[in-house]
């Protein structure tokens, strides 16, 4: 490392920086166990000490990477011995809520449950979701623009951040906290940073956006008898439904029957011979309302023959029954292992062609291989799983280019939601032309001058 | 002008390239009448010929203006005889709608009306929605970042943008035609250009997010007893109708009774005498269930003492007698002429002490002086007419302190959905910070190190 751990105490105190067995016992990656190489990791308590952490690391030419919860999966946050962690771990305080306003002022390091409860405890609600919750922070889901489950009604973690703090390169502080729906004062300067992956700058505080509790859903599991009424549901359900609709996940008959008849995992609440497989959740704040409009909508369906079965959750324990199949991963993972997997995205009319040309090329070269497709569909986003037998690098590489390369001609993208890190870096170029690729180095050039942040992740 | 008119000629044909009195009997600013002061307007038909043109721009350093509908408030489209306007007058097609993604791929000079009716069209709506569209473009929607009346339900234009292309100051084309609500592979690089008033780059073609249909509109005009029960209405209504609340835009009493009892324009649909009215919108697709929805939260509301009084729209004609009250921006400039208009936002539990010391500072230095105001209260958007009997430059900078000059300490803004163009390029540093400032000039010389794209807008 370029900088002393003396100069690091001295900012944050000998009880923050952390060395030898402490940094190199601690896992950096869940995905692969990978433990952390950094020289060291220090915690600051908050930006003004992070702040003269950069100072003196931009001073010093010191690479760093940044740590929020560590549940990213393309290895953005791995480190090497010569390179020096921040960690936000003591950065985790919920500062303010405006009820009237709708807002949530929080420190970075603050795990998103904990957001999403001190919402709800206000009587609004945070309505990114995803498994990783308990875990995840704030910052990290700011750094890599955090989707989920709620997408199709909320949009993105980029639609729910109103303003955020952070630090640059250099160590200056840019404070962009504004708590208003709409400013258009100058340039938008959060959106550098969010879904930037901790290249351009590092988040150290944010405001963000509640929205009004949905506290009752209705949730459903039906079956469509092909992908062309599954298209045409979506559509249904977005006009039938509208503002109600909170979620739309399908899963291909490959994973529904995986992870029941299959791994007899879970019972199949509805028969296992259809193609494809819909959760489609109704949000709202009046339960007969919302249960008529609901049924009501999957009556049309029905009618229309968009929809052959389905089957209506009528407890909390039933819903949670069939999103336990859709999020078993557990069970995906121990079903296909050894499984590679894949975040990608593409117009939602290519993607029927896309996964039957997929799996028809993957059991060409791997007879036994398996393909497992699930996704929000209404966000363009599928999940793929694969088992060929194998994860070697090799091996791994040639399922990479079945998957990624013909998504080239579709417009689609090598991540939907995950992010790239140093796993997809190889593949940007497949979905970013060499004109958007050069402007995201004149930024990092830019805002990064000696690329001292999260070097080598996301560009080359 | 640096560059020569053959030069332009030989890429975008002669009948493009226009000069003399046809430039100078141009209007380019609808709220002063301005005149083009340009050295010629050019017309390219497409994104290669506007690239040509900008890499001649940029090797003779010749600053250029992009011109769209030219209805900016903020004299973001103000010439001077040095300068090349850009127009995107011919580039006006609607190349694709993807109905069962919901996406529109448009050029950037389509008026956003069309764009509408196209999307209405396909069976699709595209919310955005303000008095300018028949005029505005596309184009300038984007790089104004517009708001207008329903960017409580479905966000602003960056909202609205997945994809787009830009046309740099050096003439490289960057094109992000991203179509999928989820793309995260590298930096977002649509968010640079939109917003940013044509200073970093020229927005030519993009793919628009089309949203379900919601046909059915249910609509109140709604009197509220005091600024504590606007805002719980504003809660209350939230949390009722949920995804259904389409527009929730106030009236502060002075903007009520000028358009109603003082100027005689329109016949007050509920008295005068109260301190704030709103008009409430439901959005729906299910007539019966929509009205039920909307006159029960309007009965708690009643019963809570939210709101002492309430008039539905019975048809269509009623509904837009309500809303020609609201949108009376005639009647409202005649009934305060010489109007000074203002367009801020602050955290909404601010804006009552705003507004009445505002009005209070106002009539101390101008006894005779009126403050009218209105907005987007759920935004926290403030639209405020000041009339002191003369707008002089002298006067006007006066008002503008009293007006902007609060926003500091309550961390508003000087704009909320205009932008700063010229207008309020002298304020910007009353609510961003220096660091801020300095980062969009980083930016700034970043993507147009010669100072070609809309000089001196936004960033002296």
């Amino acid at each position: 490392m370029q900088i002393s751990l003396e100069t690091l105490r001295n900012i944050v105190g000998a009880a923050h920086v952390i060395t030898g067995d402490d940094v190199n016992s601690r896992q950096e990656d869940w995905m692969t166990g990978a433990l952390c190489h950094a020289g060291a990791i220090v915690r600051p308590a908050d930006t003004d000490q992070l702040a003269a952490v950069m100072r003196a690391c931009f001073e010093l030419k010191q690479p760093i990477v940044t740590h929020g919860g560590l549940t990213g999966l393309v290895h953005g946050a791995e480190t090497s011995p010569d390179e020096l962690v921040i960690s936000l771990e003591r950065m985790t305080a919920i500062e303010e809520i405006d009820r009237v306003g709708g807002t949530l002022t929080v420190q970075a390091g603050t795990p998103l449950q904990r957001v999403q409860e001190a919402a709800s405890e206000a009587g609004l609600q945070f309505p990114l979701d995803l498994g990783a919750r308990g875990s995840c922070t704030i910052g990290g889901n700011i750094a890599t623009n955090a989707g989920g489950v709620r997408v199709i009604r909320y949009g993105m973690m980029r639609q729910q951040v109103l303003g955020l703090e952070a630090v640059m390169a250099d160590g200056r502080v840019v404070s962009s906290m504004n708590r208003m729906l709409k400013n258009n004062a100058g340039f938008d300067l959060k959106q550098l940073f969010i879904g930037s992956e901790g290249t351009l700058g590092i988040v150290t505080r944010a405001v963000l956006r509640l929205q009004p509790p949905m506290p009752i859903e209705q949730t459903a599991l039906v079956a469509c008898p092909s992908f062309d009424a599954l298209t045409e549901l979506l559509g249904h359900m977005g006009k039938t439904l509208g503002g109600s609709l909170g979620a739309f996940e399908v899963m291909w008959q490959n994973h529904y029957r995986l992870l029941t008849e299959t791994t007899g995992r879970h019972t199949p609440p509805i028969p296992t011979d259809h193609p494809f497989y819909v959760i489609i959740e109704g949000l709202g704040s009046d339960e007969a309302r919302l249960e008529a409009q609901f049924s009501e909508a999957l009556e049309q369906a029905l009618e229309r023959e968009l929809i052959v079965d389905a089957v209506i959750a009528q407890s909390a324990t039933q819903r949670a029954g069939l999103w336990a199949i859709r999020e078993d991963i557990e069970g995906l993972v121990k079903g296909l292992a050894p499984v590679l997997t894949f975040d990608v995205s593409l117009p939602i009319i290519d993607m029927q062609r896309y996964t039957d040309t997929l799996e028809a090329q993957l059991l060409q070269r791997w007879p036994d291989g398996r393909l497992v497709v699930f996704g929000h569909l209404g966000d363009g986003n599928l999940h793929i799983s694969i088992s060929v037998g194998s994860h070697d690098p090799d091996v791994r590489r040639a399922v990479e280019a079945l998957v990624y390369e013909p998504l080239q001609a579709l417009g689609g993208s090598v991540s939907a939601e995950h992010g790239i890190g140093l796993e997809k870096r190889a593949w940007l170029s497949t979905c970013r032309t060499s004109a958007e690729i050069e402007l995201m180095q004149t930024l990092k050039q830019a805002l990064d001058p000696h690329c001292l942040l999260n070097r080598g992740k996301v560009l080359a």
